[in-house]
């Protein structure tokens, strides 16, 4: 196999030792280090540059108190014991944005996004494809991230968002703690995976 | 703003210095080095462990040649100069594999996604997720990735899927070429994409 451009130890952190953590310490997660992690992925590419990902950090006991209700059973316990909890959605009016987004092609905000169908399907591509890279940033600042599908979407969108952002996931973001995570799961192998023609 | 844990030349590797390429040059991208990058990039995490991303390598003439048609035309020369490329697709039948990608909940196969319409869009997020962290792993192997949403998806999922997999993005793969981007445009700030509540 030949060896990447990656070094190893960049390698372990971000996809070989990092892991989707279950159970968090207390110590809390700042808003510079989540800046921090937005710095740096904000760079990862989207179609047009349209960058329709936005993120609510579920931060205040008010706010945690009005979310927790919302996640599935399943995921209420370890969602309550991690120290920030972050809402990610896709924005299906990023296309207001474009114009300053894409400076050398302004017409794409009106050529290809002027039907509201056309603008959610991309939004959530490219909003998931954000999600991706975030997940990434959390573990490139030596935290743990817990992303989640299994929570009530509307009711998150109705108390947290609007009718214009849609939820994609809940991350929860901290250091992990006792017995963070199961054993690893098998993964499918190349072959099953790609094909050549 | 706090350091990352992520070593300063992988963050450029993979986010600051890395770019979509739109021309390539004739080195090729080996089979071996697209290993090396899924060989990574599968531990990164999907709901479940569903791992629905398949990818298709466009390797042979005959293929590249039934390819390049069904690329939009502003899309065609910068994918017809590139190396390799790759399909990206999501399997609307991954719960097959399911039993053995998650054995701690076999059950899940059927108690969640028993229903096509759900496990398309459960696919479609989560090969999504895979799809960046390809992109990614595509960097980190030291390559240049040209993701596209411009091709005809039918047409590719005709002459090169079948109707359980869906197409996601096409993905040209190589060394960047001459003039091979535009100036960097520009990013949201922190501010317009994070609200803490």
């Amino acid at each position: 196999m030949p060896a990447l451009a990656l070094h190893p130890a960049a390698q372990d952190l971000l996809f070989r030792e990092a892991r989707t953590a279950n159970t968090f310490t207390a110590e809390p997660v700042t808003d510079e280090q989540v800046q921090a992690i937005y710095e740096l992925v904000k760079y990862a590419p989207t179609a047009f540059n349209q960058s329709p990902l936005r993120i609510v950090l579920v931060r205040s006991d008010e706010a945690r108190e009005r979310f927790l209700p919302l996640m599935a059973e399943g995921n209420r316990t370890k969602t309550a014991s991690a120290p920030l909890i972050a809402i990610l959605a896709a924005d299906n009016e990023f296309h207001e944005e474009l114009p300053a987004l894409l400076p050398h092609f302004p017409q794409a905000k009106d050529l290809f996004f002027a039907d509201r169908p056309v603008r959610e399907e991309s939004a959530a591509l490219n909003a998931t494809l954000q999600a991706a890279y975030f997940i990434l940033g959390v573990r490139a600042a030596g935290l743990a991230a817990g992303p989640m599908t299994g929570f009530d979407f509307p009711g998150a969108q109705k108390e947290f968002l609007d009718a214009d952002h849609t939820p994609l996931m809940v991350v929860n973001i901290g250091h992990p703690g006792d017995d963070a995570w199961f054993p690893r799961s098998p993964r499918l192998s190349y072959d099953e995976v790609v094909t050549a023609v």
